[in-house]
């Protein structure tokens, strides 16, 4: 069973990558950039279990390791 | 109109980023995980486009800076 844990900065923590990432679109002439966030994806392969099972796995890992949930927010979908 | 880009390594190109999230899984009693692959996901805000404009300028984008195209594969996904 394929999860993907989405995890992104929470609204209102600085995101320097995404910072940088606008200006850098901006110099090579994209205009109308408004904003830019940057956050992972973490695809887990998960072995013998159900979907169900496998989402609130996929959110504990979330919980326990992939995200640091002081700033970040995480989301789970389970893909096949 | 938000797009979301996600970038991955492609198939086959070693993950050690991915690699370590799985021993660090195990080590926290997490079992029954047989592959874990990270990537990127960065979220473009972009002012005065329709939305298939926009699933255009977020491919461009990810065509020439978001994603390195000899390692990574990327999607685009019109989110708002």
């Amino acid at each position: 069973m394929k999860v993907r844990v989405t995890v992104m900065l929470k609204d209102g923590v600085l995101d320097p990558q995404g910072k940088a990432i606008g200006h850098a679109l901006q110099t090579l002439g994209f205009d109308g950039v408004q904003d830019v966030r940057v956050g992972k994806v973490i695809e887990l392969d998960l072995h013998g279990v159900k979907a169900e099972e496998a989402h609130e796995k996929a959110g504990e890992m979330a919980r326990n390791l992939l995200a640091n949930l002081v700033i970040e927010d995480y989301s789970v979908e389970v893909v096949a």
